[in-house]
């Protein structure tokens, strides 16, 4: 499959690929997720971002917890097809931080991002989704 | 360190990191790549992105063959400081299949990307930087 003009969804391996989230009106990159063939499935059926947790070892929808679900516009793949890109509208904000995006750092650690909603309020002491 | 509000490199483990590369004047997303210490410390100390190739086990700048280096505008760690976000000038184009992004194809194999350049003629018969 690696290297064909076209990508058959069918084909794919049970291989984890990373996922890139982006703000499919402003661009803002938001997070990265993984996604194994079942995560995508359900991701293209639905319409809202799915991935694989490999710290929890198990399938989670995005905002399943916190209503801050990623309904999604557009799925890209890239040449090596083992990398996933989705175009969202993120409801609420994608980092389990509260801010808008996971990327609120630079990596000298000054936060530039927007802190858009309490965690703790979102999510409990729980850990995020 | 996982958890802490600031991410400080000396104390980056030596675990291999994807790291996004983004358009810094168009928001596109050009590629995804990967990176350890070392190649965090070199795109630190030149300006210029430098990736572990994980299919070639070592070291490469972008655009070593090809000429189409990427001048690294800003540098974003995520939440979890295991993905890395860097926003570029990309010389060329980032793909080496010729296109200016890696994700010129839909998941459904529609491409709508943009060719830039000629891959045998940036790259000769190899596969590309």
């Amino acid at each position: 499959m690696r290297g064909s003009e076209y990508y058959v969804p069918g084909e794919a391996t049970s291989d984890l690929r990373p996922a890139i989230v982006q703000d499919d009106e402003t661009g803002e990159v938001l997070m990265l997720a993984y996604m194994n063939d079942e995560a995508l499935r359900l991701t293209r059926a639905t319409g809202k971002a799915h991935y694989w947790s490999r710290s929890r070892g198990k399938l989670w929808k995005k905002g399943e917890r916190s209503g801050h679900e990623q309904l999604v516009k557009e799925i890209f793949i890239d040449c090596d097809e083992d990398t996933i890109l989705l175009k969202v509208e993120q409801i609420g904000g994608a980092c389990h931080r509260g801010y808008r995006s996971c990327f609120y750092r630079t990596i000298d650690g000054t936060v530039v991002g927007e802190k858009v909603f309490d965690p703790e309020e979102a999510y409990g002491k729980e850990q995020g989704d």
